[in-house]
């Protein structure tokens, strides 16, 4: 994984692709698929995500304040749904889809190898936890694999049903 | 447009589409693009947006509590760059780019005819426009042009960079 400018952690998330959520307790990693996050702020990059708390990642998300949002191409489609359908509560979920925990740089949950990017995040505000679930989190350091190129991400419609990056169009435009 | 229900609009929004957001405030409607948005709950349909005091429909949409979440097909990319690259505040960017409004059931501001989905919003929570511009929105009322089928969807990824809706993958899945 090669450093990204925390300037473009943007770009990544703005498009609103189907992400995986890494956390880690006690020793204990644990994956989750998250597609209810959206940007708060360009500079620093801040991130609103939810994380119920009827998901196994709440409580290491709450206690430790740390994370990391991966982004996984089109090739990884099948195994995010594996992720999707089953708990840290029972199973190692690295271990059970054969994942590559990377360290990370500034936070304990570890990197995905098998993603394109990585975004190491901590928790700066859960005001909104109780009410609806909502964490605000602060990118601290990015991560983008150079050897996959263009990588198409995925976008969840529900029931599993998943569209996949098609056509990029080009405008001139003022602004970010 | 037809009646959708509202069980449905998270199928809109999870996947992450640039969205315009229709206010009206003292009989002016404005309309602006949004890809800061993120699902907060199924029932009631909650959604999270970013609109910031720097954007012309901050004002109505914090006075009036109201707005309508539009969503675009590819065949309007060009007009959506247009309408992000301008402020409501110096012209009607509904006669300027040619947008039909129509009444909304729930709510004042209007639907978009060109949009192949509008959903009626009311803002229940502004406790974290202060601090981040995010406002909580609950949908009342959504609606469908039945006579756009298979939209496809544009997703910004900065610059006036946007990737369309592609492929569509299906997989078993377990939940939502």
């Amino acid at each position: 994984m090669k450093s990204l400018p925390l300037s473009k952690v943007y770009q990544l998330l703005e498009p609103g692709p189907v992400v995986l959520l890494t956390t880690a307790i006690k020793g204990r990693t644990n994956v989750m698929v998250m597609s209810w996050h959206m940007m708060l702020e360009f500079t620093p990059p801040l991130i609103a995500c939810v994380v119920s708390n009827r998901n196994h990642s709440y409580a290491a998300l709450r206690a430790t304040k740390e994370c990391v949002i991966a982004l996984p191409a089109r090739k990884l489609a099948a195994t995010v749904v594996k992720i999707g359908n089953c708990s840290g509560r029972r199973i190692d979920k690295f271990e059970a889809f054969g994942l590559t925990a990377l360290p990370a740089a500034r936070v304990a949950p570890p990197l995905i190898g098998e993603c394109f990017a990585n975004i190491e995040c901590k928790v700066i505000d859960t005001r909104f936890v109780d009410a609806y679930g909502l964490f605000v989190l602060e990118a601290v350091k990015a991560w983008r694999d150079p050897v996959q190129k263009n990588p198409r991400t995925i976008h969840h419609r529900g029931h599993g049903v998943f569209t996949v990056d098609g056509e990029i169009v080009r405008f001139k435009s003022g602004k970010k």
